[in-house]
C-alpha cells in the first residue's frame, strides 16, 4: 500500500527541481530495473512493484526496499503511458568530480534537447564503449524520465557531466577535437582512434559556432541522397562506428 | 474560416481508415510544408494556414488550395503538441506498383513498430541515396503524423510499399539478402556494394527467424561496451553508411 504523502513524494521526482534536490531518480519496468539491481555501483534505494514482479523476483530483491503496490497504485506513480509492473527510485550518480579525456574517446553534446536523443546517445556511447559524456547546460536532464527509459540501463554504465562546454574544451590541451560538418574528412575513409573528443551537435541548428571553432578536425558523414540532415542520436552512432 | 464539416474531415485523417480512404495524409509546419510544396511529384491538396505564413509565402502558394485560418482554428486540427503555422492535407503515393531490386539497395522492415524510427529510417534512406524500402504489415504506418513529421520531408523522395516481406523475399532471386545478427561479418570490415536487400529487424524482438533464414548475408555491427542493443533507426544508419 501506498499512503498519499509518499505517492505525493514520487509524482514530485517527475520535476527535474525535486529529482535533484532529492538526488533521485526514476526508473521502471522489469527490464530496466533488473538491469540496474544487478549493475554494480548502483544504489537502488526504493522499489514498488505488483505482487506478481515481486514473486517472480524474490531472489533479487533480498535486503532491498520493497512495497507491494496495486495497478492502480502504479499507475498514480507512473510517468509511462503503459505502466509496467515496477518503479524504482534510484539514487543519482556522482557526476561532479572532473573527468580525464586521455587516452579516451570522450562525446560532448551541445544542447541536445531532446531526452529520446540523449538516451539514445547514451546506449550508443555503452555500446562502442564510450562511457563520458560532457553535456551543456542546455542539453536535457539526464535524469528525465524518458532520457532514463530509453538509455535502457546503460545509464549506469556511462558517465554524464554537466558543464559550461566551450570553457571546458578550452582547458582540454593536446588532445584531437572532432566536430561534425558538412565538409570535413569522410568518416569512411578515416581511421580508427584512440583517444579524441567528439562533439555532437543540437538537433536544429547543429554545432554552435563558438564550439566548432574549437575544433580541429572536421568530419563528415557523406551524402549520397537529398535529406536536409540526420538525426543527431543517428549521426553519432555513425561517427562512433567509425571511429571507435 | 474553417467550417465544422471541414474540421471533422481533417481531424479524421488522424486515423489511418480514413486516411487510406481519402488517399491523404496530414504534413505540418512551415519547413516541412514548403519542403513537399517544391518537391517535384507531390500533390499537396489542401494547406490550411496562419495569415503571417500565407503572406510570407505568397509565391509558393500561387493557384493551391489556401484556407487562412485562425491559431485556434489551427489548434483543434493539428497533430503535433505545439502547432505551427500550417498544416497541409497531401495525396498519399502510389505505392502499389511492384519495385525494382536489381542494381539498388533496398531496406526491408520487419516490423519497425515506433513511428519515430520509422520516419527516421526513411530520413537515413534518403540520406544514403535509398529510396525504396520494404515494409511488413507489422510496421507503423508511413503515413502517421509522427512518421510523417520525422521524415523531414524525405517521405516525397523514399517509395514505401508494405507487403508479405517473406513471400516478397522469396521472389527475390540472385540478389544478397543482408540481416544484422550478433554474430556475422564486421560491416566495418566490409566492401560498399552497389545492390543488396538489408533487412532491419523489430525494436525488441529483432528480425523474426523466419525472415532471417531467408538472409544469405549475416552482419554485425561490433559491440566494445555492454549495451544490449542499438536502436533500430541507429543500427539502419550505421549498416549504411558502411554498406552503401
Amino acid at each position: 500500500m501506498l499512503v498519499k504523502s509518499k505517492l505525493k513524494y514520487i509524482q514530485s521526482l517527475g520535476q527535474k527541481k525535486f529529482r535533484k534536490e532529492e538526488g533521485l531518480f526514476i526508473a521502471e519496468g522489469p527490464k530496466l530495473v533488473k538491469e540496474l539491481l544487478e549493475e554494480e555501483g548502483v544504489n537502488v534505494k526504493e522499489i514498488y512493484a505488483l505482487k506478481d514482479w515481486i514473486d517472480e523476483n524474490k531472489e533479487l530483491l533480498i535486503s532491498r526496499d520493497v512495497t507491494e503496490i496495486s495497478a492502480f497504485e502504479l499507475e498514480k506513480i507512473s510517468l509511462l503511458a503503459t505502466p509496467n509492473k515496477v518503479l524504482a527510485l534510484v539514487k543519482q550518480f556522482d557526476n561532479t568530480s572532473s573527468i580525464t579525456t586521455k587516452g579516451k574517446i570522450t562525446l560532448v553534446l551541445d544542447d541536445i534537447q531532446d531526452p529520446g536523443n540523449l538516451g539514445t546517445i547514451i546506449r550508443i556511447g555503452d555500446w562502442f564503449g564510450v562511457n563520458q559524456l560532457v553535456c551543456s547546460h542546455g542539453c536535457a536532464d539526464v535524469y528525465n524520465a524518458k532520457v532514463i527509459q530509453s538509455t535502457m540501463g546503460s545509464i549506469a554504465r556511462v558517465r554524464v557531466i554537466y558543464t559550461d562546454i566551450s570553457e571546458w574544451l578550452k582547458s582540454q590541451n593536446n588532445i584531437t577535437v572532432y566536430a561534425s560538418s558538412l565538409e570535413g574528412k569522410n568518416i569512411a575513409d578515416m581511421q580508427k582512434i584512440k583517444e579524441g573528443i567528439i562533439i555532437i551537435g543540437n538537433e536544429s541548428k547543429g554545432i554552435s559556432p563558438e564550439l566548432f571553432a574549437l575544433a580541429n578536425e572536421k568530419i563528415t558523414i557523406s551524402k549520397k541522397g537529398k535529406a536536409e540532415s540526420l538525426n543527431a542520436a543517428v549521426a553519432c552512432g555513425i561517427i562512433l562506428s567509425h571511429l571507435s
